[in-house]
């Protein structure tokens, strides 16, 4: 999938949501736990239940990875069950990987061969080889951090580096020269919308990838104000607010009631914008 | 395993070897292709040819994501094996993750309980929240990317930070805040031999790890000149050039004798310094 067919995409769907199957074995509703594959089930009811609002779902690895190799296999059918079913859905891979360029791109083979992922977050602190793997496949993307919604950006993203430019700003000029407006966006937390208008001034058409809204405070208006572009250029991302909604045989239900909130309030948005 | 812990198994082995088990489906010998897990039939076979030789083995979780569940299934298998086997092994998952708090616990939870790992090598990237969930597992390590040994180490780790020092100089004295000598150590890149020198001076009693020594061109005594402390203070890791010295039936032979060329290379150093 490249930009233009996301625009559609987010255009079709009046929406620029992004679920997180951040899928944890002690969140979901208990009487799943029966089911051989109690995460798929899961997955599988969120995603039936809200594919309609979303244009992206964005499993977190951190999560399949502490169940070991049932939990891989839980992500494997979660993502086989989305190609299967909603094939237009953009599939992104929460990993923040990135390492010397021949690891890299074993990460690489993991996420776009071995499973169909079309996107996969990369940490950016080891350069351009440990992020070339990932710009190199046909058709996918690398989704580079940048500044993270998290407390802990303060410590490097948002030092002082050369030029009296924050460190992440020097992040996203270095990017510029590894890849393109169809193989690389940005993650931008939404705690940090202000932000977006210097970051907008640097890579206008480029999408980014904005986690942060709902649990973690970040205002879905001000990262529209600030981060929208002229073909959208937001993925927004929204995980437990949405799929821990409800812990009750209920909880697709009112997943969909929270995800149809959010979608509403990015159709909106896409209005004011003359977008749709 | 603490630090002191580390420094007399190095004593008693004369060694401070840890063994990457980067291991690729493709470059095993093609007779164990035959068996029910090629990968973990070749990681035992290399663990028994060299376990006396070295403190740690460190698998690089690229390889084995690369082939989905399978994979995941070898992993655990090797650390089973190693855990059973030579109990006094140190065992270093390469993972180089790093994410927000909540879901670095689920990578920690991945590593150090579903996993039996010793430590984790995380990025730093996204601050100490992203980190201080590996910190707090009693027992068990955080290895911190500092300097890595890929050319890509030009473009952030080694650019100006504030009060013109390299920025990984600053992610080495912000993590200071963040743990101690008995849960911390750093990546520093054997072909950053000399800069060691500078990292001797802010860290003096952290243990290395350093990788790169071998196929990426790291000499192993500047290595010694620059880093070693008085409690030896390194990890030094080769991969590929020991496990794939060879692609036929001898291939543990061979990669013994490689690993037994580091070990006296390594005992020299160690005495040389009246470490043993």
């Amino acid at each position: 999938m490249n930009a233009e067919e996301l625009f559609r995409s987010i255009q079709k769907k009046r929406s620029y949501l992004c679920i997180g199957l951040d899928t944890d074995y002690n969140k979901i509703p208990r009487f799943l736990l029966d089911k051989e594959y109690p995460i798929f089930e899961f997955n599988r009811h969120i995603i039936d239940a809200t594919e309609d609002l979303a244009v992206a779902f964005k499993p977190n690895l951190a999560f399949y990875e502490s169940m070991g190799a049932a939990g891989l296999m839980s992500l494997e059918m979660t993502i086989n069950y989305i190609r299967r079913h909603y094939p237009d859905i953009f599939i992104i891979a929460d990993a923040k990987r990135g390492d010397i360029g021949n690891s890299s791109k074993m990460y690489a083979n993991a996420y776009f061969r071995t499973l169909d992922f079309d996107a996969v977050t990369v940490s950016p602190y080891m350069g351009y080889d440990s992020i070339q793997p990932f710009l190199e496949c046909r058709g996918k993307w690398a989704i580079i951090l940048a500044l993270t919604s998290n407390e802990g950006s303060k410590d490097f993203q948002q030092q002082q580096a050369a030029e009296g430019q924050p460190f992440y700003i020097m992040v996203i000029r270095k990017a510029l020269e590894w890849g393109h407006v169809n193989n690389m966006m940005f993650v931008i937390g939404a705690t940090k919308a202000e932000e977006m208008k210097e970051v907008r001034r640097i890579i206008p058409e480029h999408f980014l990838l904005v986690p942060g809204v709902g649990e973690q405070g970040g205002v879905l208006e001000d990262v529209a104000k600030y981060g929208m572009n002229d073909r959208c250029g937001l993925i927004v991302n929204a995980g437990r607010s949405i799929i821990y909604a409800d812990g009750t045989n209920k909880f697709e239900k009112v997943a969909r009631d929270q995800a149809i909130m959010l979608q509403q309030a990015m159709e909106k948005t896409l209005r004011d914008r003359h977008l749709i």
